[in-house]
């Protein structure tokens, strides 16, 4: 989430001992995300100094809970086109919410990369019912995303359970990873045993949260562990 | 869970470093059951030992749970009475499928020597539906218990959203804490998370385990703080 080029270079340096298996570059949180190629400049630096680790490109929608920027939707598509066609990322994180023809555009793009697309549906509001939680599941994969992400926000403890129940459906429906989050304090469960409602993925902070509650990598890789030997049993 | 005398208490010498906030004796592994006495003189020397740590007398079931025992159901009740009167122990935990005038006797010699008294559901079958497990926590308030405590089996991480769901729903309309687990490998993450949604009082393993599930103190207690810390935000 840094702003400027060595900030995003400084919290990467941080981050990679602490091992993560994925890392994610919140492009709307840099400065000079109106230059296409200082950003795909950064992406470069980033994929060297990441080796192996794949590297999720996300430019959040400022509606969706992102960092207010200076593009139109038409100039973040052609980011995204950019940043697929660069070779420097692994996967890209879309929201749903975008016209369908975008959507249909970025898939084309990162196909032909090889590049994974996550399409994502926030809601900032509050927490859905649980058949339209798994309706959005299903719909990005209708839409052709090689991963469906859903994070919504909680009102109290049980919209935590009902966005646990709708993932764990979807996950044994669909045919693609699902990804399920609950936002803010209270959704925090969910970021650290939502692998067990069959949630592929989970965001831990490296060096600085882009969300709240965001847990940091180290305490996340221990509560795993501790539920893993306890589903052992 | 010790078995001799000598067990009972190397086991609490092993566990009061750990700073337990409660210690539950399961008497029904204990070798001299059938001896009021010894039992007795047993939970005097843990009193001493625990100091102010609130203790818990517990002789579970053979068909909840337990071990299988020489007592009568009738000697067992006779057994807590005694337990109760001994002031040795501060609750005790009975399970409310006894008969209608046990759970009353029972209240009665407890109340009378201030020991509160755990009710408790058990279903080793299965998880029953979100509405039955919310009749039993209210159903053990409505016999006069201090705590209400459902312990049932999953079949399925679903199974633990339908727990917790019905020990949030109990807690919020009930006058007396609350305990929700659900049992087993999978139902691990209540034992975790379960305090999320009104559930008062979590099992760990001291030294030695007492139902399949338990997590180690330690890894207990960092798992409450990482989770405590999250959910400030």
């Amino acid at each position: 989430v840094g702003r400027t080029h060595a900030a995003v270079l400084a919290e990467l340096a941080d981050i990679l001992p602490k091992k993560p298996d994925l890392i994610e570059w919140r492009v709307d949180f840099f400065e000079n995300i109106g230059d296409t190629a200082i950003v795909i400049n950064v992406a470069s630096r980033i994929r060297e100094a990441a080796g192996g680790i794949p590297i999720i490109f996300t430019c959040r929608l400022v509606s969706e809970g992102g960092e207010r920027i200076p593009l139109t939707d038409d100039d973040t598509l052609k980011l995204y086109v950019a940043a697929c066609a660069s070779g420097c990322v692994d996967l890209i994180d879309y929201e749903m919410s975008n016209p369908a023809e975008n959507l249909v555009r970025l898939r084309y793009a990162s196909r032909d990369n090889d590049v994974a697309m996550i399409l994502t549906y926030h809601n900032y509001q509050h927490t859905p019912k649980a058949a339209d939680l798994y309706a959005q599941f299903m719909n990005a994969e209708r839409h052709g995303a090689d991963i469906a992400k859903v994070a919504v926000m909680p009102k109290g403890p049980e919209d935590v359970l009902t966005l646990l129940g709708a993932t764990w459906r979807a996950s044994e429906a669909s045919q693609i990873p699902v990804v399920g989050l609950s936002m803010d304090g209270s959704g925090a469960l969910s970021r650290l045993f939502g692998w067990v409602y069959g949630s592929a993925m989970t965001y831990a902070v490296g060096k600085n949260r882009s969300a709240p509650g965001q847990v940091p990598i180290e305490e996340l890789h221990s509560v795993l562990n501790t539920v893993d030997h306890a589903l052992e049993g």
